[in-house]
């Protein structure tokens, strides 16, 4: 096939994918958007992270005096990194139910006499908890940049487009006129909010190995801390509700009758050459419509059963990824649509004409100035 | 029926509540602790916080010298909240789609020559939105109460069995010994949490008529205020959790063979005179699991398009009301559970001997006292 | 009020509302459809459902022998049914966990010396569970009396419009053509096919005394047949989402810039007289959305544990009268829109001419026909 | 690392994991049982369903004399089966938002003259939804296969525990006494039930290239057959329950207190010895637990917009493959757990002992050999 070369030469993602059997976040991963945040959390990322714990632990327990040799385990952590299969690794965890356990009894074995240092004091909830911490930061800063990115293009399309009048609808009805510049604000404003609650989860997730191996002991079983957590994540739902809500409002606009919009790489049909899909907003939109029943998910696992629950906990661990590959995913696409947005003032003078909804209103772009100034600080 | 007459005349619940063909909450209400709750968004809550908001928003503009005889508004206000039934408001609603419309209908004829002071520069959408807050307001005080009602009852329990050993147990199976005292620490902290979470609730819903009317023209439409509060709603979800956690415990420690713990007041059978229900605590774990699906249809509802969308915005009123009542009834059972908890150390300690897991926990007394004495601040 | 009086002689429905505090499903139930299924699932209905299960229980019972006096107990249901105050059986279901224990009570007291032949070899389990599918017998009536009249609607819209062309829209953008016959035969299609479901509904529910109470002691504890009952009851979520997507498609064709529908009492706004809002479309949309988390809740009951779950199967009882309540209500609104739904041939073929699209579809009646002649047998 | 080539060689699985960067499901994957559904809906798995419907196309326009060369265009699309790289078709079908519309374009590429036969009269949607379908079935073969598993070693182990007493529980507590056998007759019930409900998915699910081309295209556009799916999928989340049911009483028989039964492979724990974690279950139940919630976004899609909707279908790939995924994981690890069951009469009858219940039912065994006789039908 020629033209795979000629693709693959060409897009650099291409080369990390040459030679898979599988995308990150598989068929529909890119066309989701997906697939920069699968990437963080695929099997390989999981074995990184399980090993960055397991080096701190036995760091933060040499540092108590409670363990020799931590140079040998972070030794032999670095050569599991690179030679142990993630594939084999996630066979092996079927046996006791979580990673932790092959990777310490590998980790034992090739540390040696250092043996004695690995794992200090810990349980595989503690190593699972904070990897899954680890993982979740990498996530959301591929999340935050998109978001970052989309708010960016929604504000300046909100300085661009400050005076041009449009009309607000309700209820699917032209009400009284706006601005597009108001309409966009509110987007971008949405959006900035959306990444201040995600700069609370990444702040407040408990990464701790300050603590003596003795501390965790004592403050083990620690139930709370999950229903803890949960109420910080969260906030990916609604960062995920904050990129549904432009991606629904470009879709209605750029419908054909409307024409107020439209995407600078709309995708095309094999058979309608007239059509113009704004693809990017609706897998978006199609991200997004994932995250609610994610949320569910996690929130039923508040109801979990003395010190570890017997399958809530379990539970979480996919939840929580797929709620991340969903949330990311509508803020890649997002971006790209607003990055790309083609705005036509002609079209939305038109459709104002057709109710006699008054004039622009005064305040309007009064009140975008204050949004955007208010990006500043 | 003697027997009515002479519960009756013991409950003053009971005298709110003749002669209605309902209960607050309907026949599960009382029994899934939400009959408190529900008393306070009910129809004539409904109504009486719609007029609240009209004549909040006619002082407002008066205040700014747009409308005059604010006063006599007020009066056809006050003369409405009784002789208008609420029931005839609902159906009324209908027509246009909420029930602000005809009340302003009705107001201004109330209101004679003042009815051009009526709902001045409003839409519908600024009166059902706020009119919510006011009722979301009066319902999370309920919430509040019994939350705060159980998080004392949790602390009593873990000052009183700070030194109570008992077994910790993941998935299922006992792990290493912990307290009991500990156990409710937990319990309280997580209680804690979702009190100030909700607190957060009350003190950022926008609930202002100060700015003058000219200034709610231009804010609208304001479709980014509804994201907002979606995500602060959220934490009526994390509350359910933190009520269905103590709750779940309870169940597992009363199982006839566990034996640790027993209700004050446990249910009976008729069939069966052994059996001793936990069901304070089995009816907050039933209201807790109303929340996660509520909060997913809330969530979704982030999806809406233009300045007021057609139908996810008239889908979050129920799905909200819903919430409150799940919430609240949970709370409401939970703090019926633990106040009146029986703990039975001699069981603690003889399923602890069932497997040789250690002693007890150096540090757990600290750990209680240090959570206890964060309270006090 | 003089128009309250005036309002109430003119409506039936106001007659059984009076006197009462809160309507049937609260402010919102009208506005959301909902009040008619409401009005089948109040306290009063519960009462009503739990003393017939027991007149049949003792009936049952009677014809085995085992029991004597089965009238006896049967007049003192009747004498229960009008004097016990439902909200006072409401409260004493606290007790107990459920309104079983309480009004097994009353009406041995009631009975006088046929007391022994009341609940004989049943559960509060048996009573409930039978209880409330003689509730969703009743309110699935209702139900269904809703789809069909949505149904048939649809159906003469695509009889009459058979050939009327418009433009099918797949992702927002116009594709080929179709007609609005055929739109509107897919609606009917969908909605008979969600009687269809309901009607399983009702036809496998289990309401069965026929065997002797000895057969039913035996065959407790069934925890399977809650789980049976669960797959059934997803033919409610169905039929929601086949109200919700003619109700999205009406919003869709009534926006101000497609206009190829209208309501025909569409909701007026008190500051823009322009407005013609789809509030029957919009407020079913709404109800619908409500079902998607509902039966999310239901089905997380599935893990029930034991003979009889601690909280799953009580938090069945709220989530399934709701997403009744909620398919109710979406199918009332729909057929409110759907009876009187005006068609503009003329804007249809405007928006048409916006792409140069083809010609009719030649298969387009034929399809119709074939779906309106199935609906026949 | 010396393990992992030991480990690959007496593993078959394994070898097809070799080179890999990630597993079938991720690190998760295997650990919740979804690993070998995962591998029937990986990249490849994708590529070739949409391939295997293109041909079939192809051939049946040919039937119907329409086009030439069908077998030209097999002889392309048996090239690409190999010779593409599925993650550069995910990564061609963000362009267009599905990755039909590229793999059109190769596969007439590759079909060289007989290019016009391919793909002929269809759109995006007929391969999108077909494959779909093939994967599904393929995906369902898998979860039935363990769900038969699952169900016969129930029934194995009622037929052994046909008269093993043991204490029935409701709410926690013992109630009447009841048998092991009939408790597991009343799991393999369940899923006998599920499997027959899936069952009726892959006997309905429209997969039909039959009629001529011309018949495709004049019934499209076709989106009530997509809310017509929505129904028969509703069994996979019903599957997921009737797995999650005996998970769920096994993590509470096996509890250190009740110790009724234990799993033949428990999950050690490295710091605990003592610990027998029942790992099996618990990570059955946390698959089933994902369920309701991606039933739930499933549900909602059925508000989709005129003939396809912008978002709502895009969003049913991947919630549809996710609960494929969490079906088939808690069938899988409910199959392990149930084949290797420990049953402990000697605990059951000290259990027992603790309430003095009264004797074991009489019609109990009758029940299970009714259940065990009925699966011979």
């Amino acid at each position: 096939m020629v033209a795979i070369a000629t693709i693959a030469t060409h897009d650099p993602l291409l080369t990390t994918l040459r030679g898979m059997s599988d995308a990150p976040g598989g068929m529909l991963g890119p066309l989701l958007g997906a697939d920069r945040v699968a990437a963080t959390l695929d099997a390989r990322a999981w074995l990184h992270a399980l090993l960055d714990v397991e080096v701190a632990l036995t760091h933060a327990a040499a540092g108590q005096g409670l363990v020799d040799d931590a140079w040998q385990v972070e030794r032999a952590a670095e050569e599991l990194r690179d030679a142990l299969d993630p594939a084999v690794l996630a066979v092996e965890a079927v046996e006791g139910g979580n990673p932790v356990i092959p990777l310490v009894r590998r980790l034992r074995a090739a540390a040696g006499p250092a043996g004695a240092a690995v794992h200090p004091g810990a349980t595989s909830q503690d190593v699972m908890d904070t990897a899954l911490v680890l993982l979740v930061r990498a996530a959301t800063a591929v999340i935050d940049d998109d978001l970052r990115g989309a708010a960016d293009a929604a504000a300046r399309l909100a300085a661009t487009h400050r005076d041009t009048p449009m009309a607000a609808r309700t209820l699917g009805q032209q009400a009284l006129p706006t601005t597009f510049g108001l309409v966009a604000a509110g987007w971008c404003a949405g959006l900035d909010r959306a990444r201040h609650g995600l700069a609370g989860v990444v702040g407040t997730l408990p990464v701790q190995f300050g603590g003596a191996a003795g501390t965790l002991a004592a403050s083990r079983p620690h139930g709370p801390a999950v229903a803890d957590a949960l109420a910080d994540r969260l906030a990916l739902g609604v960062a995920a509700g904050a990129c549904a809500k432009p991606a629904t409002d470009v879709v209605l606009l750029a419908a054909t009758e409307v024409g107020e919009v439209s995407e600078s790489a709309p995708g095309a049909s094999s058979s309608m050459p007239h059509k113009r899909n704004p693809v990017a907003a609706v897998t978006a939109r199609a991200s997004a419509r994932r995250a609610p029943g994610l949320v569910a998910t996690l929130l039923a696992s508040a109801d979990h059963e003395h010190q570890r629950a017997a399958g809530p906990w379990h539970a979480e661990w996919p939840a929580l990824t797929d709620l991340l590959c969903a949330t990311g995913g509508a803020a890649a696409r997002l971006r790209t649509c607003l990055e790309g947005l083609q705005v036509h003032p002609e079209a939305m003078a038109r459709n104002l004409s057709l109710t006699d909804a008054g004039g622009t209103p005064n305040h309007a772009g009064d009140l975008v100035d204050r949004i955007l100034r208010g990006r500043e600080r």
